[in-house]
């Protein structure tokens, strides 16, 4: 069978730190697209989502985090303007000072009802989706 | 930025026929892997995981699906012996007369509690977490 050809996938990370109650860690973009997004890449072959949700928290803000919760999976086709790619959006406990690395270019502890913009993607969607979480408990909205 | 390589992607579906309360369709897979599964298949670049969920479950059962849930993310890299894959598995009620099509070489009405032998994937792990779900309402396990 010929390698299928499918969307990319990546995993995002909504990081809550255990120093900062109330507060997420939002990177701003060292590449394009530009804007603040939620610390997260590209899935490589050969690990799960979980383990590349840690490891790119790791990489982007020097966190290490313990996975709580699957928000959901994010697919539109229009999401990431550098073409379809599906990301699985997990929150986490951060452990650590948060520390720009890697394709972080700066990094914030945000209120995430005041985010600061430009956001990149659909985060501002994911951003709605996860204070609806905190208020309902609800986890992995249908589009 | 050359495309990156991640793993390839896949939408099942666990469909509760209003028909069959209690019952979920299995099918009995046409090509390798060969063993009972869930109805789901590859996600096209432009689709989201949604609507590819409701394009495989009409293309192999004739089912007309409306989708409940996203029971979880499966992504360890041995769970497909042709590659690794991660697969996004809903819930859905389905409309209509279960019809084997395309991959599906057979289809049964089963009891989740007492599925076919031999389960191909991990699905045999799934339909426990569908089991857990349907007594606890939980979703989205972590691994």
């Amino acid at each position: 069978m010929p390698r299928p050809v499918t969307p990319l996938l990546a995993a995002d990370i909504i990081i809550e730190p255990v120093s900062a109650p109330g507060r997420i860690i939002l990177i701003e973009r060292r590449n394009p697209p530009h804007g603040f997004a939620l610390p997260g890449g590209f899935v490589d072959v050969g690990e799960s989502l979980e383990q590349a949700a840690v490891r790119e928290a790791l990489e982007e803000t020097a966190m290490e985090v313990t996975l709580k919760e699957l928000l959901g999976c994010y697919s539109s086709p229009d999401r990431d303007p550098r073409g379809h790619t599906v990301s699985a959006v997990y929150i986490a406990s951060g452990e650590g000072d948060p520390e720009a690395r890697d394709d972080a270019k700066s990094l914030q502890l945000i209120d995430p009802k005041t985010p600061p913009q430009p956001l990149a993607f659909d985060h501002a969607q994911i951003l709605q989706d996860y204070l609806h979480y905190l208020e309902s408990g609800q986890v992995t909205p249908l589009r």
